[in-house]
């Protein structure tokens, strides 16, 4: 038996998400199903993040365990010629039987996307948000600062989401602007139920001047939600990366 | 009666490309019906540049004239309000009644986007030519300074076009790369049919080696197609802008 570990990418548009569900399809079903026509035997796929429906991924990680013969490198070519032009695998290789893609991860990158212009781009629509107002580059640079550390994130998350422990180190939160796109970067040990979201909802509304610079300062003193903007809309997320022990990212730096 | 101008993007993915045909949908029928459906007139647009099936356009630019009283800014928010998400009215303005999106047109802007990787991306697969082989940026640097300046560029049409005057000046013609992502970025007084494709096409050739460098200054001293490198795939080609009269873009430098 053999331990595989899968790099999936996807475009999220048609997707109820990466979790296998009851009435709609999901990625993780799109993948288990090549990968069951491939080897011939049940495949039960685990992957690191739970993307919710509409949300993208370029660096989606799963990992399967195998008695099949194929070589490690060769599951990519062959699960491609499989799925659908909107589903890519990457990468794969071998990995020791206790790596677990969710357990052993040790950080995640998120990319979000805005589009801010009097109309939305037809060719930006399913990938970006759109949003009519003009965005302040330099006020929503000095909001995601306050992002930077370890935190208490419970205001952060989902309302009815209930999660024990809240406390995540952020340790990149950048903004970059190319004419009226704005990419937000944001890079942690983990992010809680629709957090990145929560995040680019607050940065639009500090950067639009609906809301008061500070929000995230106010929302991690107060823990409340409400000090928070709206939840951005899924198709502007992207999950970019996964990094597990040994990768190189802004995580590991001592 | 005025005349009124417009921008017109679009993912060109399902479409017939601009041009009104009989037996498949253009976006030029599109946005037609959207503009008869709004003034009750019927509609005639004349657009610059007849982009074919599949290539995107984030700068067509298109007039027609009108008896509507609807103010000339107006147009692109009503217009989109009836336009399907993938062709959306980004500018309109009434101009003078001698302005003619083709006629006028004194140079265009065009966008090839490549990646450059042993699987195609899931969410770059209809607007970027998937290329399984490594591409030299150097290399590819170096032969694109070749179309710069005044040339007959006879060889670099689709065979079988039959254009009288093939003279054209490039302006610029950069290619910018981003990890496996290549953007090749042309400017120029105007491009044969299926010139950008042609020498995106070529640019690969000689960026993957399978073509020697050399390949435009070959064709522009034969007037040889086969010189030259395959026609890329008309997806990852993009209309960008069109200028005109008062534009300030590399043409209009002294």
């Amino acid at each position: 038996m053999r331990r595989i570990r899968l790099t999936v990418e996807y475009d999220g548009t048609d997707y109820a998400g990466w979790q296998r569900q009851e009435n709609a399809l999901a990625v993780q079903e799109v993948v288990e199903r090549a990968l069951a026509r491939l080897t011939g035997e049940k495949a039960a796929l685990t992957g690191a993040s739970r993307t919710d429906a509409g949300v993208h991924a370029l660096g989606q990680t799963a990992h399967f365990d195998t008695m099949s013969r194929i070589p490690a490198e060769k599951f990519s070519y062959a699960l491609n010629t499989l799925l659908p032009g909107d589903v890519r695998i990457s990468d794969s290789r071998e990995v020791s039987p206790d790596f677990h893609a969710r357990f052993s991860a040790r950080g995640k990158r998120y990319r979000y996307q805005i589009d801010s212009a009097p109309h939305a781009g037809a060719l930006t629509r399913k990938t970006h948000w759109h949003v009519i107002y003009p965005l302040d580059l330099a006020l929503m640079r000095e909001e995601a600062q306050t992002l930077l550390g370890r935190h208490d994130f419970r205001a952060f998350a989902a309302s009815g989401s209930t999660v024990k422990d809240a406390v995540r180190e952020i340790h990149r939160a950048e903004i970059l602007q190319y004419g009226r796109e704005f990419v937000f970067w944001v890079e942690g040990t983990g992010f809680l139920y629709n957090m990145v979201r929560i995040l680019a909802g607050t940065l639009v509304g500090v950067g639009s001047g609906k809301m008061a610079p500070g929000a995230f300062a106010r929302a991690l003193q107060t823990g409340d939600r409400l000090c928070l903007g709206v939840t951005a809309p899924a198709h502007g997320l992207t999950l970019m990366q996964v990094y597990y022990d040994g990768d190189e990212w802004s995580g590991s730096k001592p």
